[in-house]
């Protein structure tokens, strides 16, 4: 377990400020705000912009007296936040507004596209665990390599304390999650019905871990079904939470790709696992590295991308070398010329190796000194070490 | 077999000016120039920096008089160009020289590392052959996955009258040049060693089948070992010779990454073909693709760059389509508010969908014209098409 901070306590959020009228005021937005996001579809410009200018409270009022669009109006009859509200205060939930410290500023790049409040379950705190994130994202159908690289990839977030990100959806998401979890690392699912819901349905099991030990969130209140629509712009709340989006396998129709154009758009960096060029799973993969996402294919090159600027550096990877690795031109030249048994005068090196005698003289030095020539009667020739 | 033309038949090269004495001018740089290509080792830029100023003829002049370095006097005794153009002769093949009309231009964007001469045999005209070309390398130790696709690219670069070009290794040349053969397309092998030899020994019948139906092509005088600098520098001569490398597949040491780096040095594009990231074969290649390569996937990829700019391009990819594919955002709203058996009312649309009466009825007349919508009694819902 890396040491993420758990959110404050159950309910439906601490209010900061303790002055009781600026206290009655935070409630009421809450209410107000989690009213718009029965009343507004996620992604409902001019409900944004509209709770945006005039905040959430004088808003609703105006809807309330008639106002505002008749898709607003239409919702009214069945509005009831309070409700709402203790039904998530039930589940031991917490609605989070902009004005909540816990609320993830990261989201706020969503502009007017920012929800208006988040539907939350679980102990993990958003703000925080947000500021290191990446979401893991791809196809349901995923193969087993897909699963594979998205797991590995998790797993390694997950140890080094970044929030794995996704959608709870089978394949890709579902083994990014499980091995953030197996991690003992903050992960966060982001759905796309209410968090009382766990959806799909065989992930009833996993989504139940994440409310127990990460944070299941969602933009729309307690009995939202999962609409396409809301799919689709459940899509901008996981790019946005996210410091980085990795599509680890996506067929050309993948919602994965969907979230990377969304991360695209909020010039948040995006980058793509590779796969075998004859699978169909990883086309959207190759199709976002030949747009321009980076290649990634280690948790560490993810890590880079997903906290602070230089916070995480790469390790230098230990690789496999042959005698001869390292050696410049020059020394490469007189090696090769160097015969491996009867040794040969350094006229017969000049003429081998195409280089000047001083430059014969030196390679011979630094080659005896790295151990693969050695003098030999009145010549040289390389030492067994050099016998490649 | 495509159009490709034919070299003019066997000798060391016919010259083009009909006058004389040019005739013997040029008969005396072709033999200078060959005399050079043994004198000096391939990149020596004295040398070539002495060629390009003072013209081979003169360059070797003040050589035999005793003048320019020691590692190229080293080499004189042993000195016979006539006798390495005669073995060339009997072998069927061919000196090029930059005045010939045969010399592939490329070649001359490697600048004053640009060879003395090219030894070849073989009947594909390299001068026209090299103005559609692309470099497909990697590794030795190449995977099946490696070698497949290293068919599929060259055979559809064959297919399209696009020269492949390779270093007639073990693994992803060898099936890069197999695959050309196979499709009756052109290959050039350059090698490391004089054109008489076939290395690798296991590939002495694919390179004498280069030999009849391609071109091999060498810097080097018959009888010229591959030493390592050697294929380090021909390696320059593999980028040179192409409009794009491809590398398909690459473990970090790989000559092919070299290859890679000297076409980015001539500003070439460098194109990569990615693979599975647990396949340490792949990895120059994620390498590459990290810094900045192309991702190619499909042979039409390399075509686009292995070409002058514009004459290959893409098809379009007949994909698979679901019902709602290309719904725009309103009418996927609709549709996904509407019921699969009973019908509903206008104004529970719009509630559910979240959209204006205007939006929805306009959205309804285009579900409809799609299929996917039906009037029912007084209400909507979707059709049987539209259950997905």
């Amino acid at each position: 377990m890396t040491g993420w901070t758990t959110a404050t306590s159950g309910g439906c959020g601490a209010p900061e400020p303790d002055d009781h009228l600026v206290d009655d005021e935070h409630a009421e937005d809450r209410k107000a705000r989690a009213a718009w996001s029965r009343l507004a579809e996620p992604g409902d410009d001019a409900a944004h912009a509209l709770v945006m200018t005039e905040g959430a409270i004088a808003a609703l009022a105006r809807v309330r007296a008639g106002g505002g669009e008749r898709r607003w109006q239409s919702r009214l009859p069945g509005l009831d936040a309070e409700n709402d509200l203790s039904v998530l205060e039930g589940l031991g939930g917490r609605l989070l507004i902009p004005s909540d410290p816990e609320w993830p500023e990261a989201i706020d790049a969503l502009g007017v596209e920012a929800p208006f409040c988040l539907w939350v379950r679980g102990p993990l705190a958003l703000a925080e665990a947000t500021t290191r994130a990446a979401a893991i994202v791809g196809a349901r159908a995923a193969t087993p390599y897909g699963e594979r690289v998205a797991a590995d990839l998790a797993d390694g977030c997950a140890t080094r304390g970044i929030t794995v990100i996704s959608g709870a959806a089978y394949g890709i998401d579902g083994a990014a999650h499980r091995a953030a979890l197996a991690a003992g690392g903050p992960t966060i699912a982001v759905l796309a019905c209410g968090v009382e819901q766990a959806y799909p349905g065989g992930h009833t099991e996993l989504i139940n871990r994440i409310v127990a030990e990460g944070a299941v969130v969602s933009e729309v209140p307690p009995g939202s079904a999962p609409t396409r629509w809301r799919f689709i712009e459940r899509n901008r709340l996981i790019a946005g939470l996210s410091r980085v989006t990795v599509v680890v396998e996506a067929a050309h129709r993948s919602g994965a790709m969907g979230t990377a154009a969304r991360a695209d758009k909020l010039s948040l960096p995006v980058a793509a696992v590779p796969g075998p060029v004859t699978s169909a799973s990883s086309y959207g993969c190759h199709r976002l590295l030949r747009n321009g996402a980076v290649c990634v294919t280690s948790a560490e090159e993810v890590a880079e991308l997903a906290g602070r600027i230089g916070e995480y550096l790469p390790e230098t990877l230990p690789l496999p070398m042959a005698v001869h690795d390292g050696l410049g031109p020059v020394d490469l030249r007189v090696f090769d010329a160097l015969p491996l048994r009867r040794p040969v005068g350094l006229r017969v090196l000049i003429s081998t190796a195409g280089l000047e005698p001083d430059t014969v003289r030196a390679a011979l030095g630094r080659l005896e000194l790295r151990g693969l020539a050695a003098r030999d009667g009145g010549g040289w020739r390389r030492t067994r070490a050099g016998k490649t």
